[in-house]
């Protein structure tokens, strides 16, 4: 099988450092342009000297030109604000390139509600109407065909896959849901800033941004198609003095039709049925609790089911690794759907424990 | 005034080890007596190095003995499981002793509840009856009087203090209440335990007991009263990688009276006319939001309101340190009310930060 | 007793942090002037939200003006970068006041070498003429009737302290000494940096500026004058993933006369006999070794030896918390001495373990 | 070619915990028995939850039985403490099976030395002559033809390959050489201790069993082969607050024939002979250190040399992954050697950053 030629724009980021961990590691997909603005001319080795000894480190990093960028990739992975991947992710796609970005911009199919979250005007809708949502649960097969995978949040990873199931099965109540995400803080982004600080952070604990987050639309977006009607959610992040990783702590009312002494085995049947064939989701065994280091470096969304009878409640828990299955993981997982490999190729990854 | 000369049993947990630090910093308190069954004999110094040169390091550990502590203390701290200190706290109480016992044997009001919860036996019903659970900002008048101050367990201060001025006032619908907990390693205590290793706990996160945990009825007991009615809640605890302090998200459902466009400045002027005598509750103002680092070490529990308008629902976020405010902090300032203190004396801590 | 009003130059640093944290709990020092050139006309409480209820908070930050600090404050903390509080030290000074420069401005006697180490001229040679290095435990008389105390640096606290009776008392070889020091990341500032990033630090550890750091010439300096003879040392230092501490390994070279199976018993003798008036320093007993968090918030300089007997060393090992004792408790400790009070005032801290 | 099938005697260990993961990813070799005397009869996935939906969550642990373990393996390795690895290692030798000992039993080739050290009678002396210690970059050819690997101790590797260019090339006076290492808290075990546990390591540091490690005579043993004379040196552990890690900066004398203005060319031109031909060590480029999250899951030992000009020294430091390049996956790389295979294979791994 030919190799894929990945070219990975805006490599100086985590999501940047992680696609290159991956790919490093992958049998059939090899890095062949890495970009930064600010490092171009660098030796990939010298921002990173963590790569020295491996095929990657070897990369010179380059400006982002998308006729190079055409000439010398398959795929090309937007690792790079939102905003300006929407410009250079349609001028990929216009030139018959693969893309997979890694960006909020083109997650929102409504050009509006991105325009009214992101506060900025969406000037390619055209490339945004034929993107395909990257979360391979959902949607493989379109996945598969698309010329611009838009790759999920990390928060709505984790949370549209545990409710999904619950959803699609007529579980719980759609109008009483809220998610208490708590995040590591490598999903804040590798730019220096008071707030991600080691003593900003560490042996402390926050929440940030509640009822407001961007991630909030994207994952209402998936979980109404889900439900076949408009869902509207609480959604509540928090910053955990953690590397990586996000686990949500998600309260739901259980649908009047679901009674308290079945509901447990009602809701394993129907999370067991929907990922059947994912091998990535793993439905923890009663009495089981995600935790992040499980799930740390791995493809792998852990989740958990218990009824809380007092209240009538189904609370779900998933974990993933927000730097892996939330971002640079999924991407590649979408790059392979794209250029006709298995999902799991180069992903079926153990945990680093501890 | 006279020194407060304190006894306290079980030193070499981490409620004893931040009693002994408050008790050292504390103008008119002194440690006559610390003991332990393992370590008697030993100096406490030789248990605590970082105690050489303060006045508490030269104790010497004793054995628990009702009769000695009788005669050597003024008050009592029982830093020991529950069980134990039901026994010795009545024994104590019998002596003349003032008690407060920071384990959960006289938390709970009725008996068969405790019973329930705690799978013990209460063998002192006489005792329970007439301790006052601990809390200043509830009780400050009642254990002025008390013989036995029940030292409220970490998560309930936590929790109580945020919704207590919600339910007083009727913004919140009582029976739509879930708490989302997070508590550093140092609320499991010091006993050796896998789960509790730094290789199992750093750089990861979890839940645990959700549902299930035995400070629940504590909260709901409280509440109850605060409501007039009974409150049956979802309390959800997980384990975060810090040493100290509890950070709680409580989502609420706004009663059917409170409109939104108001909602939050009536929730604010409930909480301010509640707290307006108690300087250990900070009331953040608007978009401010607790975090951890800032009650490090110190007596204040910061709360902040959150209206999710999208979801009608009151955010109410509280954090405090759980060994000082949840638990020995705590503890002193209902010695202080029981001795005939102001409540604060030598706990007017400014937090270590970072 | 008078209370002494204190001004802080740069309160948004660390050092300025953790002034304001011991300020506040000391009982004839309050803060009259908190300055900061970015954040002036804001209240203190606005930049550090955990000063909610505490005195301190009610602080307008204002502009570093000498006048205006001449007019209102008796002595005045420097926590400002050096070159910037050379120059302000130095007005100060001349406006009669009491000064505490936290910087390196005037630690280093020698003009020249301290324009070789920090590449900047020196334009106040008269103030640095007159200047006293602020490590009481050597000092202490000198300070008292000094107009500006140079602070020490963390790392020469630690150095100096460790090794300062090993020289005095002749055991080791002065030109044989290497220091492996270890400091928590609080010590390089509160400027975003890429390097101190959370996710760029935790569950890592790594050496810098091996032989090169600017607190060479420091440590050089005192003990040069201890020795009695020019001393050059290997000091290198390393970043921890901790917030507070330095501990420093030391490494030197039993001198030949004193022998192997009485060199421990002489050791202890003359670091007891050295420090035998000054109870921060606490030399373990031993078979103890010093750990930071038996320091964290602390004045206390923890000492332990240890003989190597295969290789005729003696390893001397010092912990402190870099923010109180290396920096600003010690800038306390000397302006109690440079105001007439004695130099534990407010000082006698416990530590907060865990 | 035929799978590996492999075997691991005492999985509930932290170096077990590494062996799964390695073997789990590694493509000739299967485990095909995992053994715990205490956990016997469980699924492994029950004790290691993040095995779910991996191959080797699906084994049973059983006791360790050597005829089942001569029928169903090739390999053997033993995470088990030392004393008991001796015996059972012995015994599976005899019975023709490739043995990995990743305990202490076989790597000191005099037994009077481990006897002194360890403080147990060595009771298979014909299986220790015939031992080869592991250490690839040293005894390749031997390991492949060894019938029992005495895997490296962390400490061991980390130091060895740090001074073995040095050494071999006489850059440095072998009788002055100060090693102080840092290790993560997973080199400690996983046996729930007091000192292990999270509150008292977080955000903390300190020394431990200066001069008096066991790893001492190991080290000393192979670097006196190195350097053709008896090598008596100084050996200083520390604890880190991480999971993963060892980094050792190790101070030197320079030889009296190695002049200071060429000595770092000397030197880095010794270091790039030595280990051409091995990929997994790193000679960094001048400039740039080691860092413990840069070699994090991988075999990689990296290593920087620094002259310090003003003390005559020349200071290595040296990081490695203390589970991986320091236990397990040493352990893999003499079994891959041992079965022919070549010794990267499995084992070309990049750091898992951040």
């Amino acid at each position: 099988m030919d190799i894929i030629r990945a070219g990975l724009v805006g490599v100086t980021g985590y999501t940047g450092m992680e696609l290159v961990r991956l790919i490093e590691g992958h049998p059939c997909m090899r890095l062949t342009r890495v970009t930064s603005r600010q490092e171009a001319g660098r030796p990939l080795v010298s921002v990173y000297p963590f790569l020295h000894n491996l095929e990657s480190g070897q990369l010179t990093i380059s400006e982002p030109d998308p006729d190079d960028l055409a000439a010398n990739c398959d795929v090309v992975f937007l690792a790079i604000p939102h905003g300006a991947a929407m410009t250079l992710g349609a001028a990929l796609v216009r030139k018959g390139l693969k893309v997979v970005d890694l960006s909020a911009d083109f997650r929102i199919r409504d050009k509006a509600t991105y325009e009214q979250w992101y506060k900025v005007e969406h000037t390619e809708p055209e490339v945004l109407a034929q993107a395909v949502y990257g979360l391979p649960e959902l949607y493989a097969d379109r996945i598969a065909k698309a010329s611009l995978a838009a790759n999920p949040g990390c928060y709505p990873t984790a949370a549209i896959l545990a409710l999904y199931p619950a959803l699609k099965h007529d579980l719980i109540d759609s109008a009483d849901i809220v998610i208490d995400a708590k995040s590591g803080v490598s999903g804040a982004g590798r730019s220096p800033s008071l707030g991600t600080l080691f003593c900003e952070v560490s042996d402390s604990f926050r929440a940030y941004n509640l009822g407001k987050h961007r991630h909030t639309p994207e994952i209402e977006q998936e979980l109404s198609v889900i439900a076949g009607e408009g869902v509207t959610l609480s959604f509540n992040p928090h910053l955990l003095p953690v590397n990586r990783g996000i686990l949500s702590t998600i309260y739901t009312r259980l649908a009047p039709g679901i009674s308290l002494p079945t509901a447990l085995e009602i809701a394993r049947d129907a999370y067991a049925q929907t990922y059947a064939g994912s091998s990535f989701v793993r439905l923890l065994p009663d009495g089981d609790l995600p935790e992040l280091r499980f799930v740390r470096g791995t493809m792998f969304c852990d989740i958990a089911l218990v009824i809380d009878p007092r209240t009538n409640r189904l609370i779900i828990l998933s974990a993933i690794d927000n730097l892996c299955r939330g971002a640079s993981g999924q991407a590649v997982a979408n790059a392979n759907l794209m250029c006709g490999l298995p999902l799991e190729t180069g992903l079926r990854l153990a945990p680093l424990v501890p």
